[in-house]
């Protein structure tokens, strides 16, 4: 296969479709983002056009949501309804006759980490995003493992916090990004003393993770502890992912890696007191290094990156 | 390759070795059993001796414990730490000349209802043994998945009850036959009305796990409450597993399979409640069908079965 050609990768979001060319060497070479229409195909469609050359060896699409990477359905999707049940990889064969590629975003920014990223020293790695939720993705022998991985969504306290999911209790529960603002939200409400109640011009509901770290930083007890207790759930969701994969490296990315300071270094003091010593003594719990990029690097890795083609 | 071959299967649990020949088909020909001396390597050589014939093809081994299963050195063992350390592999490669497959015993177990039990049918399922402990393995696309899986030991409860290993609030740690039998006992030192007082003679410190199970089926209501409780942590793991793993099956072996009506029932109906209903709805939870000769044959499927040789 010539190493010349390049991949469009699309990742779709709740609001957000974001499309690029991404070359084998996973650069960047011209990227557009438009808001998601109600016709999610339309949209699809039009950006897919905007960017394909002669040159495009397929394409590659991660979607949030649950999605089946065989048939290239998207099974369920939250906050981007429109595509639920749309054969999108048919469509877009018939459209395009390229290889097409679905799944899940999550499981998609994981194999661009693999590609391109913190992931390529590892044959064995679980990769964690934490935004506003908190998704997953798993490689082992260098290839991308391919199921849900809803890794956001293990228990770690079996009568805890009711999810969005049907569950109670899930790792996103404790540890997202809604679920700091939300435990801030609630510790403010009920009076307690922070800097935070002046935050966001004093309208709390406005508050976000970043606005947490920030005050945090600042040594703000109320944001400190309700980091520190996040990143004690991460550490115990990240011992059982040990204890199940023993991975060579825990990958952390998404929107609140900027907090690693206080968040993530309490997540790895608790996963080092839980997981199996012999487990958790080498593994190296690491930032994700494609950042903006992730998303459309990792959609078109699809295509791009296979274990054989190391 | 010739399909005649037998390999030798040695299952080493904590003070049981039990060896066997076993054939392409699944076949135990011959098996023999002895209790473990602190010189492993001894009693693994004559039993071998015993059984190894020209036919045979390898020697699979499923040994209680953290194996790793590239260089064949088991990490740890607890109830046999006389194993630990040691380089099986090497040592039965130059004394045989044959190919030597280690792994920890629930893997093997494992590939072993794949290979020919009720894993023949699913290319994706997850294994769960319920026996004291509780030991889980992966298969994926058809191939056991390489790593530790030690899914007794993922946090149910992140401030629950002390695991044995250094976690709290483990899934073995609520629904094991350690944990339930503990869980009886503590509830009649508390003064519990329950039958089971007069269990063993009137020695509660030797209730079994199946006694719980016969006194529950006589309708005690500690015994079936006990049960029903361990189910619903069952459950919480099994739906964990399903968001990570999107298996297609999750097989339940081991010991406590016997209390499948009062104990799995209860963990189907809880999985299904907190599970993604997209990846739950289609999974087939069932019982193994390998029994007393999971072990052996689990340890030989390790050189008969791969997922190449389907």
């Amino acid at each position: 296969m010539s190493m010349d050609g390049i991949a469009i990768g699309l990742d779709i979001g709740g609001t957000n479709l974001r499309v690029a060319q991404v070359t084998y060497r996973g650069e960047v070479l011209k990227r557009t983002r438009r808001e998601t229409s109600q016709d999610i195909v339309k949209d699809i469609i039009e950006s897919i056009d905007e960017l394909i050359t002669e040159d495009t060896v397929g394409i590659g699409i991660g979607i949030a949501g649950v999605v089946d990477s065989t048939s290239g359905v998207v099974k369920r999707s939250p906050n981007l309804s429109q595509a639920e049940g749309i054969d999108l990889k048919s469509i877009l064969s018939d459209k395009y006759n390229l290889p097409i590629r679905i799944d899940n975003d999550a499981n998609a920014a994981t194999l661009g980490e693999r590609f391109v990223g913190a992931g390529r020293r590892f044959e064995d790695f679980v990769m964690l995003t934490l935004g506003t939720g908190i998704g997953g993705g798993v490689v082992i022998n260098g290839a991308l493992l391919k199921t849900a991985s809803e890794l956001g969504h293990i228990t770690v306290e079996a009568n805890g916090k009711k999810c969005l999911c049907p569950n109670s209790g899930c790792l996103e529960a404790y540890a997202s990004g809604r679920a700091i603002v939300s435990d801030v939200i609630d510790q403010l409400e009920k009076g307690a003393d922070s800097l935070l109640k002046d935050c966001c011009e004093g309208n709390i509901y406005k508050i976000t993770p970043e606005d947490v770290y920030n005050y945090a930083l600042e040594g703000d007890t109320l944001a400190r502890e309700t980091l520190k207790n996040a990143g004690k759930y991460l550490g115990i969701g990240i011992a059982s992912l040990v204890n199940i994969f023993s991975p060579q490296a825990v990958i952390i990315g998404g929107g609140l890696t900027g907090a690693w300071d206080i968040l993530v270094r309490e997540a790895i003091r608790e996963a080092n007191k839980r997981a199996f010593p012999e487990l958790i003594e080498n593994v190296e719990i690491l930032p994700a290094q494609l950042a903006d990029n992730a998303g459309v690097v990792g959609a078109a890795s699809l295509v791009l990156y296979s274990s054989e083609a190391k």
